[in-house]
Parts: structure tokens; sequence; C-alpha cells
């Protein structure tokens, strides 16, 4: 593939050379037709479409395969921050017209003061509203199919999601299968392993209420679960998917054990490093032939950067703070803003190797040990390793995410980018304490790898982004084997 | 009032204190309530309230003025950004379900290429539609009463704006008064000039595609015309307002002569710099009863302020650049998506003194020049007064925002912030070239600063968010008349 350049400086650079290609290279002035296949390609330019999205994208049969992507999109849902903020949901939904809401959480944060306000808000506007606190922690197909099933008969209006990510993850779900009774849950699920179909109308409210400062899911159309019958992790992407309103009340988040916070932390500053480093939308490969096709996880783009470098940074700051002194809610508050803003960034450019290799997931008939490592410290313990093998397709980034973790780069070497990073983080994971040092630590030997990459290959939604990845299988495979090597210790 | 402090650096020490305050000050663990004056806010910290809002705001009988804001909300349109993706615009108004829409233009624009391919993309989708090119620019109330009563029987189900900000305000418009068929225009207008009414339904689809690099329009819930009725320039403005999606397509902007090239830049710069430098929303009263009825122009915070930090960068090195190089697609490409950005940021925290004034408008009754100075123009004008007037209320702010133009502040003092950013500014503007060195070259004198005044004391929406302006009267109108003064050259 091409050697991605940095996005931000270089943003007009590129938009100015795809205006020229596309006034001087392409006879119309513009190639993105309604009509699929309309213009061809010239033969010269295909060689450098990332062939990837070939094998890894659903390709339905209008797609136009021989273009790149040209454009992006940045959508997000609606942010409300505010610390007792809570107290203002009743008020929302009325003011949606619902009346009649599922809300949506877990047994543990049912019994917390975020729910007591949810239900007193509801009952102060008078809003009927039915409570479903089944929500399994790292949801399943079979936990997103209860759920299913729970609402459809029960037909509300709206949704309230309170908790972490699966019970914000669990509700869009819900959202998305009521508003398609006919649909099969593998419908929607990201191709190939589901049938990647989009969502094409909008679904009915949803206001998601985080109690976790991590996934930021609260701004994403993405919704995440194992699909334990085919073995993998996956979901379903889609930007019809996310919230009306994220309200974000840091007084929900106190509750956190420091354990949760450090893991929910760590799943941030990975959504921050991931999305700054994927691949720019423009490599990515096919071009949609319809809006609505254009994922969600579309690559770095000049408007992701924006959010995900400066949640990396606050990240950095708070994330130390907020874990040692669970008094100090100004860490708290800050670690919930830098969720959401990582979410926003990652929501629109994607995530790629940390969240692509799953160590957490326990797959059935592999024999990997572990399955109850918590998400964030599972997407974190290779971040090292992915870093180092990811530098050398865009070191400058790398050596700017080194800095946001305070390292001088000002003699440091372009081709010295990967290991800078890789170093600033090891220390940074040290120093926050109680993470494991690698594979190994969570009980991984060389016996796994194999079970690892077979693990990692599936996940066609993230490895699309990932920059330096090969896109021949076999070559991909071992630059896997060698990451999750290289990821034992560090 | 109390002297604002950083926003960015010491948004968790705002949301700490806050948060202590909630917790400790007041017994319930949050005092906003949907019962409107069911907390009394202890005497003691009655005297921080900002009380400009008292006087500015619509104050609806239900409106606990007692306490300050608390809460924050973030809300913009989706926007698409790529060379060439005007193309799309007829398949996502198919995707929305759109069968008959209302095309809002200019009699300029509806000549250009823009134009035609929405005519070409909505006619390949077969979705019937009717194209309004009546737009005047610097909407009056009397072109946008022509605009609502064409759309009120033409009924279309989507609206589809292709122009600068007259046009995507005045569709704006069109869609909420077609959407509440009963309601008179000042219904709606911000208070106290109108009735400053919430727009409390969601209104029908509308795509902006802007056709210059200035207003932002497309992503904000803000529509502005001069009511000559009433003397004033004022408008609407809600989250509900806002456009579905905006469509940034940088070949639509290649048109603009250089002259709009600089005054649409400088309406960039001084969104960026005004938002920057607005009053935190934590110091803007009174509380909203309702989430509803939270102003879109809520002051600054921590996540406006990235937007706008980061457009007023990008301004400063891409608009020189776009004004004398009309070939040069990469900072044209780059100005508008610095004018979205800065559009998101002023959409959320507001504008104040720059906006505030208004030397362009020529009120009716007042003996003031020069009916026709670009909007640009006329904001950029006083900015150097401006900022000199209101570094005094947040040193460190001005001092960064002159870092943005280059200047090196290591060694400036904190009292110098207004002098240093003031000739920054001026710099900017005579380095661009064509610029009036203040409004004696606009034809104003001493003669003209009491009318200047009095057509800027009904801008109560954008002087609630002046930073240093004094809440008494008599004070403020005095403070303005110094403005004025020293706008008269710089």
């Amino acid at each position: 593939m091409v050697a991605p350049v940095r996005v931000i400086p270089n943003a007009a650079k590129r938009a100015s050379s795809l205006l020229r290609t596309i006034q001087y290279t392409h006879p119309p002035s513009c190639p993105c037709h309604s009509n699929p296949g309309y213009h061809k390609t010239p033969p010269s330019i295909v060689p450098r479409v990332r062939e990837a999205g070939r094998r890894r994208y659903a390709t339905p049969t209008s797609m136009n395969q021989e273009l790149k992507e040209y454009a992006f999109e940045m959508a997000a849902s609606s942010i409300r921050f505010g610390p007792g903020v809570t107290q203002e949901v009743g008020m929302d939904l009325r003011n949606l017209g619902a009346k009649r809401v599922a809300v949506v959480t877990d047994a543990t944060v049912d019994k917390l003061d975020a729910m007591r306000q949810v239900r007193e808000g509801l009952a102060r506007e008078g809003i009927s509203f039915k409570v479903f606190s089944n929500v399994r922690v790292e949801p399943k197909d079979s936990s997103i199919k209860e759920a299913i099933d729970w609402v459809r008969p029960y037909q509300p209006d709206a949704f309230l999601a309170v908790g972490g990510g699966s019970v914000m993850d669990t509700a869009k779900l819900m959202n998305l299968y009521m508003n398609y009774p006919e649909a099969d849950l593998l419908d929607f699920v990201n191709a190939p392993i589901g049938k990647g179909r989009p969502i094409d109308k909008p679904l009915s409210p949803l206001i998601a209420v985080p109690t976790t400062a991590g996934t930021g899911s609260e701004t994403t159309g993405t919704a995440i679960f194992d699909l334990v019958s085919k073995r993998a992790k996956s979901g379903v992407a889609h930007r019809n998917l996310k919230p009306t309103l994220g309200i974000c009340d840091p007084l929900n988040t106190r509750t956190m054990p420091a354990a949760v916070k450090a893991s929910s932390g760590l799943d941030v500053l990975c959504h921050s490093l991931e999305s700054w480093t994927a691949i720019p939308y423009y490599e990515r490969a096919p071009r949609p032939p319809n809006p609505i096709m254009r994922p969600a996880y579309q690559g770095a783009n000049p408007i992701s950067d924006v959010f995900s470098f400066h949640a990396l940074r606050r990240t950095v700051k708070y994330l130390p703070r907020a874990v040692k002194d669970p008094d100090d809610f100004e860490a708290q508050s800050e670690m919930l803003l830098a969720a959401t803003l990582a979410g926003v960034g990652f929501g629109n450019a994607g995530v790629h190797l940390c969240h692509g290799q799953n160590p957490g997931y326990k797959h059935a008939g592999y024999d990997v040990p572990a399955p109850l490592i918590p998400h964030g410290v599972s997407v974190a313990v290779s971040a090292p390793a992915v870093f180092r093998f990811t530098a050398a397709s865009n070191p400058r980034r790398h050596l700017e995410a080194a800095e946001a973790f305070g390292v001088d780069i000002s003699n440091v070497k372009e081709e010295s980018a990967g290991e800078v990073l890789a170093e600033a983080l090891s220390k940074f994971l040290a120093d926050l304490g109680d993470q494991p040092a690698g594979l190994k630590d969570l009980g991984f030997g060389s016996d796994h790898v194999d079970a690892l990459v077979e693990g990692t290959i599936p996940q066609a939604r993230v490895l699309v982004l990932a920059p330096g990845l090969d896109t021949e299988l076999q070559t991909e495979k071992e630059q896997l084997r060698r990451l999750f090597e290289d990821a034992m210790t560090h």
C-alpha cells in the first residue's frame, strides 16, 4: 500500500491533490455517480487502490471497487455534560414526545443513584416506562436476543440506556431490531461475519447515560457483542445507530472501582491512539456507491484527528490521577469528557489492531485462557507491540503521539518512532499500576499465538484500517504472528 | 462579574468545584429540578450570578433566575467533506425518503455548477423539486416572509439549501415556519426583540451545501436576518434549527471572488476568536429550567474550545494564501473546513462583540453610512478594539490567541495581552490587503458613535456572552462608546 501521510498537516495537500485528480484525471468533474460503474477508472491508478477492501468489506454487486474514497463524514450524537445533569433526562424524553420508554440497564447499575434519578425523573414527567436490567457485561448474541425478545412486544417509543458500553450497545441493538421486526440478528452485523445491511431509516430516539468513562458509546453508531455462533467478536456499525443524545454526568462515574477506572481509561487511550494512527480515509476502498454505505469507521480524517489527539493528551494527563485518587473529581470529570471526545474520534475514524486482537475473548474451541480480562486491559496489553508495528507506516504521527506522553522528540529519528512510542506506552502502563506487562502475564504463551491470529483475522471492520498490515492473507497472518510474539512481554 | 478563567486547562477544576458546590453547598445532590424554584440558592452565592441574564434573556415566569448554568450541550449537524461530494445529494435526499424538495438558492448561485449538479442529482433519483432562487443577500424580514409565503403552500418534505449564509439561514427559517404554520415571524426570534419561543419539535430534513467558506451555517442552529421593523439584526437560534447534514465540497467555493474569500474568511476568524473568548458557560445565568431552553449560544465550553482554537490556527495559516492565490486549492479547501469547524465552535459557544456591533447594517432612522459593507469586513474592522477591551477578563486565553497568530508570548505580561492580540490582528488584517484600518475608513466618525452604541444594545443574544461588559446599562453604553472610539483606527 501507499505509505500513509500525516493527516492534519497534509489534509489540504491531499484535498488539493484530490481536486487535481478529480478535475484532470477523470474527464467529468466528479467520478462518484449514482450509476455505479459509470466511470471506469484509468488502469494506471488501479494499483494504488488499497485492495484490502475487496476482501474485507461487504461487496454488494453495485459497489464500485475500483475507486478509493474521496470524502469523509462526521456524525456524532449531541452531548450534554455537567455534574447532576442526569436529572434532566425525564424532561428530555418528554420534549421528544415519548410516552412509553424502555429503560435499559444492568443489575449493578440498577441499584445506583443514576437509576434512582432516572426513575424519579420519568415519574415526575408522567412518562410510562419499563426497566430491562438483564444486560450482560460483554454481551453475547444470546443476551442480545433476549433483550430484543423483551422489547419487541413492549414497543416503546423511546429508549434510555443507563450504564457502561455493554448497556448502551445492547440498547442500540434493541432499538435497531425493534424497528426492523422481520430482521435476523445477522442481517445488520458487519460483513463478512454478518450481512452488513445498512440501516436505511431513522430509529427511535435513544438517550444514553454513561456510568463509566470508557467506551464513548454514548456518541457512536457502534454496538459490539460476542457472536458465539461465529466464534468472533463483532457487531453493528452505522451512523443511524448512534444515540440521539448522550448525557454525561460526572456524578455517575464516581462509583467506578479503581480497577474499572483503569480499564475503561485504557480503552479511551487505545481509542484515541488507534483512530489517530488509522489509515487515512482516502486510502480506503472501495468508494461507496451511495453515501448510506460509507462506513462509520472510515479511517483518520481531519475532524476525527482533532478529537482523537485532544482525547489522547487529556487521557495521558488525567487517567493516572483518576486511578490513583478516587476523590479527584477533576480527573474523573476530565476522563468522562475524554472518553466522549475519543468516542467522537474513533466513532468516525475507527480503531485497528489493539481492538482487533482480542485476548479477552475466549474463543470456543480454542485453548486460550482468561476469558474475564477487562476489555480495556485486553486492548492495552498489546498496544506497545501494535504501535511498534504500525509506526513505519506513518512515523511522524507516531512521534506526535509519543510527544503527547511527554517524550522529547526533537532529536528522535523517524525510524525510531515505533520504539519510542512503545516505550512511552509501556512506562505509562507500568506507572498506572496493576497492569499486565504483556500477554504472558495474562497466561498466554507461544502455543496460543496461532489461536490469537485466527481470532483476529475475522475482524475485517478494524483490520482494514490498520496501517502497514499486508492485504495478502498469509503475509498478514505472519505479521500478526510476529506482533503477538512481540506482545508477550513489554 | 467574576473574572473568567481559562476554559480548557481549568475545565476539570471548574467541574470539580461545581461538584463540590452541588454536593456540599446544596443539601440535595443536584439543584436542577423540573420543579422550578424548588431549591432556593443560599444568599451567599447569589452575588456571583451574572446578572446580565436577567435583563437580556427571555425570562419566562418559570425560569429559575437564581442559579448559574451547570452544564453545556454540544450539537452539530453531520458534516460530509470532499471535493465533488455535491453529486451525492440526490442519493441523500432519497435515503431520507424525500419525494418533494424545496431547493433554496440565490440568483447568482443558481447559475453555478453546484446548482447544475443538484438539479441533475435530484432528477437522477426521480425526486420532484421546486427551486426558490429569490434569497436576498443579507436577508431582511421582508425577504424572509416572501420565502415563507412561497414554501407554505408548496409543503415540501425536505429542504436543500445551496449557497452562502444568507441562503442557508433563509432555508432554515422556511423550514421552521412551514412546520409552525400558525406562527408569526417574531414568535421564534431571539428575545428581547422577538418572543424567543423554543423550537419544541423536530423540523423537516434540511441539507445545506455551502458555496462560501464563511458562516459555517451548515452546522449551526442559527439564522440571522435584519428585522427592519425593529431596526435590528436578529434571528432565531435553536438546536432544532440546524441542518440534518452539511455537504462541504471545496469544488463549490472555487468561484468566490478574492474579496468574498477575504470577507468570508474574516467571518471565520471572528467566529473562532469570539467563541474562544466568550464567557464560560458556567458564568451564564439563569440556568434553564428545562434543557430545551438551554441556548445554543451558551458560552465557551471544553468542546467548543477544541473547535474554535483549531479553526483559529487554520484560518491564520490558510486565509492569506486563499485570498492571494485563487489557484491554491489546498488553502481554499482548508478554509472551507475551518469555516465548518468554527461553525461548530461558535454554534455551541456563541459570538460576542465583533458580531454584536454591526456597522455594516444601516439602521433606518440613524444617519450611519455604508450599508453594503460585507459582513466579514464589518465584524473584523473593530476586532482589534474588541479584544483589547475583552483581554482583561481572561488574559491567558487572549495570549494563546496571539500565539496562534505567531506571536512569541513567552515574555509577554498578562496585562499586555489585549495590546499584543490587537497588534497581531491589525497586522494580519493589513497583510491580508484591501481591509479598512478601522471604522474611520468605512466613513464613520465620532458623530456616529451614539448610533453605533444604540444599534448594539439590542443584540442581547451576543452581548450576554461578552466578557468584561458591565451589566448595568449606562456603564455598558459607556464601555461600548469607548470601544467604538478605539475602533475608529487600528
